[in-house]
Formats: C-alpha cells, structure tokens, sequence
C-alpha cells in the first residue's frame, strides 16, 4: 500500500508517520511506499520502507496532481494554515485551506478517468466549524456557524468531501480533532497554547503562565489519541457514515482547575507552584467563544475511543515524551 | 440606490424587477438605476428608470468585477444552475452555483479597497441544504448534509456568505426558499414540475400528469411570497441575525391530497378529473429524499411572511396570473 501525508512535517504528521512505520500496515495491507510532503520537507524517517520527501504548496495549480500520479491508496490531509493566520491573511487562509483542499480532490477526480481510482482521504477538520448560539454539548447534526474563516474553511471541506464521496470520486473520512494536549516542545504563540503549557513545564521544573481564569472549560485529546483516530479513520468500513462523512472526535471536557488538580497528583504541589496567574482579557475573550463539550455518540459507536480523566491525558505524555518518568 | 439583479431572466427575477420598479424605492431610497444580468440579456423592463441589461457568465474571471465596478447598493443573486443540471454536468454546477458566486463576493470585496463599500447582498438559497436524517420539521440551526451538489454549492455558499459579512466586506443575507408554486408558464421538466401543473393546467381546463402518490407532503409558497421574500430581505436590518445570516423562509407543508382539494374549491370536480395519475419510480423516489416541514421561527420573527393555506396559493395564481378569475 502506497500511503501519503499531506502536512507531514507537523507535530501530528511526524507522529502519524512514526505510528505508521512502527505498524504491521493498514488492515491486512502493508505499507509499500511513504510519499511525505509539506510546504517545508519533511525529515526523512529512519525506516526500511520506500520513503520520498517533499516540499510542496498544495494551493499551487499542479501540485496536488503531481502528488496524486503516484496514485497512493491511503490518503492523510493534515494541512492547514493556523485559525489566527488564516484571520489575520484571508487570502492565504482560503488559497491554502479551501483551494488547496479543492486541488486535491479534483486531482484524485481526474485521475479516475484513466483507470477507476477512488483512495481512502482522511481529512482533519475542526471543531472550530461551529458557533454560536452552543448547547451544552453539541451534537453531529448541529448547524455550522463558524466565528472565524479557518472555522469557514474547514466547514466547507467538510461539504466538498461529502460530495466527491457520494458521487464515488474518493472515500472520504473527516475527523473534528478536540484541542490536542499536551503538545511537546517548546511554547508557541497559539491562543490555546497555555492547555499545554500549565502541563508541560511544571513538569519539566519551569514557570508557566496562565492566562484565564481555572473554571475555564474545554475540549481535549493526548496527541496518541489524535494518531489513534487518524489509524481507526484509515481503516473503518465508511459505508455506515452515509452522507455525513465527517465526525465529531471523542474527548475529555474538562476545567483548567481539572487540569491542575491532575498536575499536582503526578507532581505535587511544588509543580502548581510554578504556575503563574497572569489574566489576559484578549485570551480569555478568545477562549470564551470556543465549545466546551460535545455528544460524540456516533463516532463512538463507530469505535474512535479518546482519554476519559486527566489524569490519562498527563500519563500519557509522560510516557511518551519523558521517557515514562519525570525529569530530576 | 443602484440595484443589481443578477439571473434576472428567470421567472423570479423578472417578476421582482416588476416589484420593484412598480415600489417606490427601498426603505426611503427611491431607485436610480437597475443593471438586469443573466446568461442571456434579460427583456428590458417597461420603465423610465435608467436600466442596463446584460448577458455575462458569473463563473467567467472579470465577470463579477465588472458589475461590481458601478458600486451596486442592493444586489440580488438569483442565479443558479438547477439541481437535476448541476447533477448531470458536475463541473458546470460547481462554477456557476460554487466559484459564480465566490468570484462576486471576492469582486465585492477588492472594490473596498479604494473607497468603503459594503453592499446588502440577498442570495437566493435552498432547502437542498438539509438532507438524511430529517426531522419532522427541520431548524435553522440543523447541520447541513446536501444528497446533491446543488445543495453542497448552496451550502458552501451560505458559508461564505457568513464569513464575507463577518469580515464586513458584505452585508449579506441568504434566504432559502420554498418549492414555488404555481409556477407561470408552460410545464417543464424539473422533477418538481408536477406539483404546480397539476393546479395550473386544470384550471386552464388542460390535463396534467401526477406522478406520485397523493400522501406525498412538501414545502410550498407563491412566486408573490418569494418576492416579498426577496423586499423584505433587501429591507431587513441584519444586526439580529448575527452569524446565521440565512434563514429558512416560511411555508406550507401540504400533501397533494390538499393540493388537489383546493382546486376543487375553486374549479370544481371537472378540473380535478383532468388530473391523470401516472406513477413514475424515479420521480417518487427524488420526491420522498424531500424535506417536508420547517420549523420557521427564525423568519417568522424577523417579518417574513408566506401563505398558510393552499386556498391562499391558488388564490394568488388565479390573481396574479389569470387575471383574477378562471378561464371559460
């Protein structure tokens, strides 16, 4: 089996990649080929199996039918320009985020043509596709109103993939990711990055800023759940989907005070200790549009399973990030 | 006020350029102009208002930037290529009906950038957005699952509509609209034809066909309503709609057992025998992926107003269209 990744140079696509390679394949298929592509190379990883790199710009006219020649049969579009760039550059957000998505799927369209063709396409959408007004949990079957463009964007690819899927031009699978904790590495500059932060450096011995309030609540996964849901995605029987084609992922709703109560368990007190309260309205207004919970019934009954406590979440990275203990 | 109405060739376009030339104006603004677009040049009205007709493809670069050079006030986008059409010529349906009406919002936009210029926009959409699983009476806030592309483009629309207005480049409102019925003229071949032919032929003491059963329900209002529609939506102070800025427009829901009662209200049994049954598999089952009843609050509350009886539709076509009173 030929796979692609489209964004593969990210933190879930270098993680994808990882899980894929130490995988027996996808079902009873092995995995043949590696074509791994983002708007920077992508690191070559260390595996016997076929691997080409590649910097590309999906928005590019061309681009995505180079990628789609090779007529791999599994397909990960994890590409996005970011919800605060895509607000702040309309044109970049809609070029990478709708056109460069449309590209892709007209390109596996033309490709039919020829000889029948019809890849499975695991697209990652967002729970940013809704808005207000939020009910307490909201539901598959609720309307999308986004509050941003990269909310827009992603709410029309959702529609695009139900499309090319009903009409046979590809298998299309989408997957709303919850905000994805805790993330490796260092801080960066998204809105929600402090999730992560209040986490990751007090268990690394560091000060962490905290800049809402602790009754804040919100929607999470470890990323090993993300990579989970991406490899169920892969090999799920998507006739039970019907129409609807993408998916609420499953998550924990959870307050920033659960989250802390969850650090201090694994770190005690000393570790709460480090996180400093520095309230910043513009933060807190951002945040205070996002959903809080949701009913994922259906993509649990289609078997997608995410971390049910905290405490499962911190766990997990420490067992995947520290080497299954805490520093010092 | 400079009005633009584009797809003002069709039978809902040239009935609301009449409207509007026999109006005195929107709100307090008397109109000064009227540009009449379509894919053939419309009929120019009888009228002393300056009026420019013209024959342009929407979907074609430069089309959209074109009409939007003389800084229309009010736009109207009616056009569309159908459902059954955008289903057989995939790549017609989603120019016109997606990249058409992309070109004119982004053509609206770019006009911005020298002077300020935000035009009220009504977009004519359609409850081809709402498909499996459906409700008894479907909300505005229920996600959108289209079993066509016409409702996909429509949907897609709808978002961008949102997002352009969000970003204030637009004060857009989209309206979706009830099945129209009695449609004027001659029968034609949309698979919903049947349900005003056979109130139109007999009450021109012609035969109709039917093709489905007489249980068969459906979503139902006027060419006069949609027309107020079409006034009330140019009218309409667009601050209470926020982010959900199209709304489902009220309607009937009636079977055709109700249909064919009120014809025989107005002309009698003999016109009701002129209705021939003759069952058509493919037809019926277009017909039973129809939604059938809306939960129209939204509108209600916002001023718009449709007709709560037959009667009152066949009423309407009867004044509106046969000079007030049957044939013969």
């Amino acid at each position: 089996m030929h796979i692609l990744i489209i964004g593969a140079a990210g933190m879930v696509g270098r993680k994808l990649t990882a899980a894929l390679i130490a995988s027996s394949g996808i079902g009873d298929k092995p995995i043949e080929r590696l074509t791994l592509v983002d708007i920077v190379a992508p690191d070559a990883p260390p595996t016997d199996i076929p691997t080409s790199t590649l910097a590309l710009d999906l928005s590019v006219p061309g681009a995505a039918d180079r990628l789609i020649e090779g007529r791999p049969e599994l397909i990960f579009h994890l590409a996005a320009i970011v919800s605060g760039e895509a607000e702040a550059d309309f044109d970049k957000g809609y070029a990478i985020n709708l056109d460069g998505t449309r590209l892709l799927l007209e390109a596996i369209r033309q490709q039919d043509t020829d000889e029948p063709y019809c890849p499975r396409l695991v697209f990652t959408s967002s729970i940013a596709v809704f808005g207000e007004p939020l009910p307490p949990a909201i539901p598959d079957h609720m309307a999308h109103t986004p509050l941003t463009s990269y909310g827009t964007q992603k709410a029309i690819c959702e529609l695009l993939l139900a499309d090319y899927s009903r009409r046979g031009f590809v298998d299309g699978i989408g997957i709303r990711l919850p905000t994805i904790v805790v993330r490796p590495g260092k801080p960066n500059k998204a809105a929600s990055g402090f999730f992560s932060g209040i986490i990751r450096e007090p268990l690394n011995g560091m000060e962490a800023v905290l800049p809402v309030d602790e009754t804040v609540r919100h929607w999470f996964a470890s990323p090993r759940a993300a990579i989970d849901f991406l490899l169920h995605a892969a090999r799920l029987d998507t006739a039970p989907l019907g129409q609807r084609r993408t998916l609420t992922m499953p998550g924990l709703s959870a307050t920033i005070a659960e989250e802390i109560a969850a650090l201090e368990r694994f770190a005690g007190p000393a570790a709460v200790r480090l996180i400093r309260r520095e309230p910043d309205q513009t933060i807190a207004r951002i945040v205070a549009g996002w959903p809080q919970n949701f009913d994922t019934r259906r993509a649990l009954e289609l078997g997608f399973r995410a971390e049910t406590s905290f405490d499962d979440i911190v766990r997990t990275h420490i067992e995947d990030e520290l080497g299954g203990r805490l520093p010092g």
